[in-house]
């Protein structure tokens, strides 16, 4: 099957250049470039006027956190021109192990996009999380020989390799012999440390959030992926990366994107977009996504418009703006008037689905679930602070004769972590000062990096009827309000993704947040958010796991009460 | 063990820097740049004022061209900077098949410099060609586990490509299977031809004579590989890929060196400093040579400064001039002051060495040998062309009644092609008009691509001698006179390489042209070089193999006698 594409302005991620050329294609591959007549293929298309680039890759991103399935993830990016994502199933691992990778590599092995896979390296996450499972460097071992498969995931245990963990070394030295790649993650990390964590063999970075961590990273070798998603965005930051000789050390992720943010701005679009409003090149932008991620992560086929090179191409009305019309992949016709075609998916096999299906496994909570017995002495209580996910300890006398503790009219709320995978009965109990909540409770399965049942409320009665509704789901968001559940979002699949359409999941996100806003939230603070993050112990200072708190610095347990 | 090198401008070839800093290594690797003191290493080099660069690359050479041993070639090419080559055997293959490679590889094993090989694609080079041995995709595949291949050689026989002779295609799909890749060779070829050379998985090429061919090469997909040898000099030509965009997409390559040549200009080091002389970026210069080549050849831990990196290192005096004082392979000081430090070789086993020592079986040579029967009509002459490798057809009447067809007066001479590997008596006979000898004889068993015995003389006897000479060197070059050889030179590895010192080699071929040209050329023929060339059935017009003549255009064996 020859596919003719006639006339068109051809973006050279080679050479920066916009030739006029046709293109033809054979089945899955571009196989002439220059001039073709219409005998030379069985369909032709005029594109006289557009531009064609090859397809946009995005170098590092979490499907999860898209809160769609892999399959409904597809749908959504393919009209903004994504035809390949390097993903890392960190969250979905955490819950379901090497099951839970299973899942996302065969709900993807139909669809009409490139999805690859990194193995991640941390799960769990640390010694006080209480995941759902472990991948050794065994496991990790196991998925190497995957065709979809390109490496290990982002390294976030920064100590770890600094200070030559065997554990983690060997990860990352089992990678190399395999001839992958070890992605990075090492905010605001420099000097000498930043050369020891290098050295170990990590050459990108998606963290920088400042010119001059990215330029020191670069100087030192790593790649950098400059990120902008819904709540990590660093493209201000970083703009000046799209100049030369940055722009040609760079590529262009997305991490996490919600998936409102992801119908209403696009993905790698958008970044492109954005760049160009504030001036900087569109060629520049497109090799970035294209040629040079392909380049890193070592897809000799894929990122260019040149023979021998996989058809996947966007075809553009309008280069500044990136206006997408169509979109190619292997050669076939996905996105049509910026309408993606059905396609079909495969029937993900049992012990993945059933693993995915079923991660809740918790016994019904009541109220007492959340008791905690008065001891002498005051608590240490987790604040939240506006616009971070950092958190504060503050030490406070409470009141357990009249409220267990809790104060709404001082905006101390009962918190608790539930573990939720294995039915273990462990709850990490404490209190939480600065989420603005009046009435009411809230309840999540997205709860980084273990996936816990975490819960916050005024009272404990609301706090039973929001986990238990969240449990019901097998995952999900639930807001309650005197008793009443007065918003829910299902997220069944692993307790992470939602099994509706991306408009339905982003109206019902948007849904329950205002719901949350009815019961109250203070300014700056996402209640969800800011609570999903409360249960990860790497981010300073305070924090809650299924164990109990964790002061974050010392990296060891603290009891609840300061005698 | 940790080096400390204080105070360098190092070359960052990420970001086309020079940064001051210090480099620290341990064992082989960098492992920290930035600011160190003397007690953090058990070994520091003050180098103020002094540029650190990384070690240059040679992206495709054959040693075989430098008439030098293995081992010999490194200690000429180490003190010029060039730390790693990607060496392709094809010479050596085409005399001693898989032994041949075997015996490069282990000659190198234990050298001071990177040296890594692709497997020769064409071996033979043509139907017509006898040469020593026959790589099938079988053998080729062999190689694919050794950590010092990289993939497949040039593909010369690029109709193969295009018209996808079957067992052409198969070795370049293999190499793809191991994730490896295919180097071009495809001079002149454009348009929808060289689509389909491309698409095949080619995406390399070392033979642009012109900057519009390396233009159309590059926005197709291909690295160009900017070219300066001592008979191919490209580089005036494509002097210009030296600047952006296009310094992005090439390196360096030199392809064939003599060893004189070597010695006295250089050899990466010279292509950057010729570059420089006509007003080009040394740093982008050192990008290509450095960086890039190890990016195309997927050699992740060499090509810059850097953490992790192996620490292969050049000390420049002078940048402007690529001036280098010492050398660091491996992080170990392997030149100093210029001077290549003494290094243990490896004694090559058995099986190779015998397969590349005793590569000369052929039965003693008598004026007999050469002996035409004469046939009724007119024969065909090969006339060589002054500065080319092309030849033409002459259709003349000899004189076999005085002379057996040899008339020196109008520089009509007697050629022969006599199969040297297996004394299977193959002998092709012939004339040749043009080389310009007034007397004797000359022999050399470097003649491409099989390396059969090639000899031309203005008398039998003297031809038998020269035969012969080379015959009992194991290979060589002679020159004779009146039944005296007046010159000789043994290239007793395989019948292409010597063991003795670079200097020694380059005053014998010194004073073997020198021989030549006391019993007489002609204005623009260098006689060996000129027959070398004789024997390669595809340059055109007519040729002469082991077979007899062969009409190159027609790609047919044709009679000498034209009735």
């Amino acid at each position: 099957m020859r596919t003719l594409l006639k006339n068109g302005n051809i973006i050279n991620v080679f050479l920066d250049q916009i030739m006029e050329s046709d293109i033809l294609i054979e089945d899955d591959r571009i196989i002439g470039l220059g001039s073709y007549n219409e005998e030379d293929a069985d369909e032709m298309e005029d594109i006289t006027g557009k531009y064609v680039c090859p397809g946009f890759i995005d170098g590092h991103v979490h499907i999860e956190s898209s809160m769609l399935s892999p399959e409904e993830f597809v749908r959504v990016c393919l009209p903004h021109g994504t035809t390949t994502v390097i993903a890392d199933p960190h969250e979905i691992a955490n819950v379901a192990g090497i099951n839970g990778i299973g899942y996302m590599i065969e709900a993807t092995e139909h669809v009409p996009m490139g999805v690859y896979f990194m193995v991640p390296s941390c799960v769990p996450a640390t010694q006080f999380d209480e995941s759902g499972a472990v991948l050794t460097s065994y496991e990790i071992q196991s998925f190497f020989h995957h065709p979809r498969i390109l490496g290990l995931g982002e390294m976030m245990n920064y100590p770890g390799v600094i200070f030559k963990d065997e554990d983690v070394l060997s990860k990352i030295d089992i990678t190399k012999k395999y001839g992958m790649i070890t992605n990075g993650h090492a905010p605001m990390l420099s000097g000498h440390d930043l050369d020891r964590y290098i050295a170990a063999g990590i050459y990108d970075d998606h963290e920088c959030s400042t010119i001059e961590e990215a330029r020191e990273k670069m100087q030192k070798g790593q790649w950098i992926m400059i990120r902008q998603g819904t709540a990590a965005r660093n493209l201000d930051a970083l703009i000046d990366l799209f100049d030369e000789p940055y722009n040609r050390r760079c590529m262009l992720v997305t991490d996490d994107k919600h998936p409102a943010d992801l119908l209403q701005h696009g993905h790698i679009d958008n970044i492109i977009r954005l760049a160009a409003s504030k001036g900087k090149s569109v060629l520049a932008g497109i090799r970035m996504a294209t040629l040079q991620a392909a380049q890193h992560f070592g897809l000799k086929e894929i990122g260019a418009i040149a023979p021998g090179y996989v058809a996947n191409l966007l075809i553009l009305d309008d280069l500044v703006n990136v206006q997408i019309r169509d979109v190619y992949y292997k050669g076939k016709l996905v996105v049509e008037n910026g309408m993606t075609h059905p396609f079909q998916t495969k029937k993900v096999r049992g012990d993945f689905w059933k693993a995915v299906r079923n991660s809740f496994y918790l016994k019904a909570l009541t109220a007492e679930s959340f008791h905690i017995k008065p001891e002498e002495g005051d608590c240490r209580v987790i604040r939240v602070i506006p616009k971070q996910l950092l958190t504060k300890e503050e030490i406070l006398p409470l009141n357990f004769i009249e409220s267990n503790g809790i104060d709404v009219s001082k905006d101390i709320l009962k918190i608790a972590v539930v573990e939720r995978h294995m039915d273990s009965g462990h709850i990490g109990l404490g209190f939480i000062i600065g989420m603005g909540l009046r009435e009411g409770a809230i309840a999540s399965s997205v709860s980084h990096d273990s996936h816990n049942l975490i819960v916050a409320g005024c009272n404990e009665e609301d706090m039973a009827l929001a986990g238990n509704c969240v449990r019901e789901m097998g995952g999900g968001l639930a807001v309650v309000r005197n008793g009443q559940i007065i918003s829910a979002m299902a997220l069944p699949i692993g307790g992470l993704m939602g099994k509706k359409s991306a408009a339905e999941m982003a109206r019902q996100n948007q849904e329950i947040r205002e719901a949350v806003a009815e019961i109250g939230s203070a300014e700056g603070i996402d209640p969800f958010m800011n609570l999903a993050f409360v249960s990860l112990p790497v981010i300073p200072d305070l924090k809650l796991t299924t164990f109990g708190l964790v002061d974050v610095n010392k990296q060891e347990l603290v009891p609840l009460f300061v005698k």
